[in-house]
């Protein structure tokens, strides 16, 4: 950490600063120059709280040198995290794929996209059973009996299942759901992430609209710094001024996430684009950058979905895109294999 | 609500679509025109599905004419909104001072505040005993014994006190608060909207850091529609590519929202600065703007302060920002009542 | 173009809006609902102004149904633009790479890395000579020399050669550099839009920091619209709140753009990364998402890059992703013949 | 500046670099620490070129510890800057309030709208003749018949003109016009920058749509450097994800800036609301906040302008606007003078 001091700052408050940092244990490196004196802080400086110091009124600015997150931190823990679920893992060089629909609706409906995404190479079931909607009067998912019905369809297909859990008062009702996700509007819900690093769930953590990378890493760091490792990353789009789409899918997360931390890295270009027919693409481009898996909203009969309709694939298109993203994962790995 | 068809849509369909919209109450009106055909909607359309319109395969876009938000509409509601806290009331031509410090850290701290924030002119004391904090390793608060020194608080100065609640199960610990706060980041955590919308408590709800007027007034629209009409919006900033600030305070929320809604207005200038330097003119700037207060962070000891030091504004200096603000809500009070 | 408008229009005032309209050659299709009058109109609304129709005081709000440009549109224009440059072509199913140093520093650094890039497979030489830099202080470029650099490698390699075009007073002395680049601070410099508009040469317009997809295809217009076909549109990342890296690749262009025009689409992963290490995960996932081509930055010694050190690839690695590009490339071909 | 190094960095590579700094004049301290060496960099380092040192590869980040700009720079030019225009001034206490239409349209249209500001207190007169529009199609401004009224306005009424210039070859057009405006789009345009920096004119730099403060004061820093010091600069809403307002009137810019530099500082809300029913109240925020003018639209027919006519004032509304302000800027200097 270092300590950017306004000019001339006062000799005894500079002492005081200086000895108090020692007295936890940090080392005081300071350099004086004509016009700016600068310290250099040495030492394990994760809890000091750069507020803090930055309020003393000879400090002009403090700057952190070493990442706040530990946990999530690549540097203290250098090989990839692999998380199983149920039969299947996520990283490690696997293509994870979550698709389903959005909403559960009926039995029915659920069934014929499980067994579609099944047929066509998915690895794990999506379907929502509560769902966050802006609006009150939407519909909000079908909640209990949602659950029940992602239990006979992953009892059915043999597939894992993904749903989202939005308080922590829900968590008995997920005893038997395979990953946990957490919501872009709950990323930094700490209640519930406190309440889920108590569990040993995979929990997948999806980005918030307007959340840093480093916001991100500290709500994956609630969750491990709880004693969970199971953290799977997903973006699905950041909130920017262009309106055309959802969200603007950031894809340079993935090779950023990739030196920052070791937690497997997952896209969900539905959510990104909003629109069906940009999605392909989008989900080709994420795993050409390298991620571990995509999530894909699915649905037999976008036009009758209970929500976010215009942005489900339809079974064929669903089926070919699975088809094109084996060429493309077998292109990478070929390439990180051969070219050296 | 308007929907637009793509070119030429199959007559089939759209009879179906019309037949099953006349059903729901709504009575359609086509305009066909060359190359496009619109249809008009007329009825209630709030709990049409827009998402669920717009994924028909002969649809090119839907447009809401008119608000989805209702109980918080102005015009259903052409009225302002007055809310009773405790002996004072926020709304209705008042100038409302929530001050105090981020945190609550000890009975001395907390009562050294309260008086001298009371002795300025404040009208409720603000403190928070649960903090959310992006880092788990950062200080979370006093928690149930910030309570209790808010409520000594309360007791010695006579001042509402304002707290931040993040969790339902918290809410049997704010039966004595006055106002509760739902933070930035909690602002569609819709698990404790819905519970804060059972309660008759007033509810200072924050802006999201990056949420639309629209999905705001949305979230504002959860509380309202369980039964409690006791909701306060407050504006602390949003998210921008500006880092300079911590977030760019959105001065135009307040014309904005005059029209949107009748519910009150406050704005936060503390968390939107994120330097006390700053804070004093932005306050200025709210109540010129007609704002109904304002949220102010106040520490005697920012320099010591366990949480957001360098956003406090130490007594002396919230002093003088009281008495000039006194000066402009006096001149825009004689604007308004003099010039037509 | 539908106009919506306010409770109870005074009906003279919507019949002079009306015959105006009609004046026009549009015609007009009223849709009269309880609590909203919306107006279709059906013609060649261009050239209508929404600005003018907003201020009217018993109009609401106008939305566009066609977007405002034409000659950039795919509806009026259906096949891709192919753009012939030198011995190659941008557009038609060919992967196009621009790669060269950021600025043209001397004639021993083009030559060594012109000579790199071209043994590596890339298609044209990317050069700065004018460089626009924040700050006044800052290299600005070599200038015409740098141009006479850049014609001596083209002249050496066969490449054809980019570099950025700051004014129109400087058209002259780009005579025969092959493609011009507009950059993103220039995207609505429209009296240098309107000068490249009167040539015939292959522009590369750059996105701006903050354009929209229809302020972009808006600037493209304005060189179509001057009589010149040859426009290439670059994604190089737009500004967002997340700083860690420079810019926020919108991986979303690809199919976005491919949807609403036909010009050929190249992304600049180098200027939105900042950062070499992200570089070339982000180009496979361009490819990868179908786009034309990318621009990248080489230079054979970053450390001493006169500037954007920080983001240019060395010669090695450039040549290794162009061998994993090649088998991304492939793959995504393959996919696109065989799987219908 | 600082440096910070990666890890165990390169003896010789560290000492390479040492000496080349020293030969730069700047003297080198290290702070060694057990996981991070820093270097602090003491002189005159306004043109080291961080890009360069960033790229090497022993290298983690650098951090500016000063401000790039120096002639915008208040640390070094304390007093603030007063501008002479006519027989008026922009700073110095004074309240600029430069009114006018958005375009010149007729003679009749401006003299009406001249007569009318003067006549409400404004200070000087706005009106565009080259405008920067972002469709072709769209009408550009009477161009120099537009200048030729506006010095017929500022003849009959005596009030100094503000107008848009777009291109350095417009110049010897502008010789009469008191103050040049460079419009949002413009403000890197560093060919146009460089050639106002060699006028004397009093330049109203607008600040880019998605311009950091240290950007907008860099562009400023061009004509400054060139030997203008007459820079007024004009904050007009950036870009933001809001879409119901035109853009965010970023209102913390008035105390950032009076910080960071002694120019002085206008404010348009015309331009940031987009909505003439939102402009009043956030005019009289700007003065709060102690900005030194406003620039607003107004026109005495907004549904016939020729552009932006839903954000112009009708001239009553103007009026009343005037005296609210005036008793704003009454209040805040009574303030200003007697709370100390």
């Amino acid at each position: 950490m270092i300590i950017i001091l306004k000019n001339n700052p006062d000799k005894e408050q500079l002492e005081g600063l200086t000895s108090w940092l020692e007295s936890q244990g940090i080392s005081v490196h300071p350099t004086v120059g004509a016009s700016q004196t600068v310290l250099g802080l040495v030492g394990d400086t994760r809890r000091i709280d750069v507020d803090l110091i930055s309020a003393l009124d000879f400090v002009d600015s403090v700057k952190r040198v070493q990442e706040p997150f530990k946990d999530a931190n690549r540097k203290f823990h250098p090989e990839d995290t692999v998380i199983k679920v149920g039969n299947t893992q996520v990283g490690g060089g696997t293509m994870t794929v979550m698709a389903g629909p959005c909403s559960v609706e009926s039995e029915e409906q659920l069934l014929t996209i499980a067994r579609a995404v099944k047929a066509s190479g998915a690895t794990m079931l999506r379907g929502g059973a509560f769902k966050p909607r802006s609006s009150p009067y939407s519909f909000q998912g079908m909640k209990i009996e949602g659950i029940r019905l992602l239990l006979k369809a992953k009892e059915e297909t043999g597939l894992p299942i993904v749903s989202e859990i939005m308080d922590a008062s829900q968590l008995p009702l997920f005893d038997n759901v395979d990953v946990l996700q957490v919501g872009a509007r709950n990323m930094q819900n700490f209640s519930l992430l406190k309440a889920l690093g108590q569990t040993r769930k995979p929990i997948l953590l999806k980005r918030g609209l307007c959340a840093t990378y480093e916001e991100w890493l500290m709500s994956a760091e609630y969750i491990l710094a709880g004693g969970n490792p199971n953290v799977i990353l997903c973006e699905r789009g950041i909130r920017t001024y262009e309106t055309y789409t959802r969200n603007t899918l950031d894809i340079a997360c993935v090779p950023v996430l990739r030196q920052l931390t070791h937690l497997p890295i997952v896209l969900d270009p539905s959510h990104a684009a909003g629109k069906a027919s940009l999605i392909p693409d989008m989900a080709c481009a994420a795993i050409a950058a390298g991620a571990d898996g995509l999530e894909i909203e699915v649905h037999h009969d976008p036009a009758h979905a209970r929500s976010d309709g215009p942005q489900a694939l339809v079974p064929e298109v669903f089926d070919k895109l699975m088809r094109k993203l084996t060429y493309i994962k077998d292109a990478v790995d070929r390439a990180d294999r051969e070219i050296r």
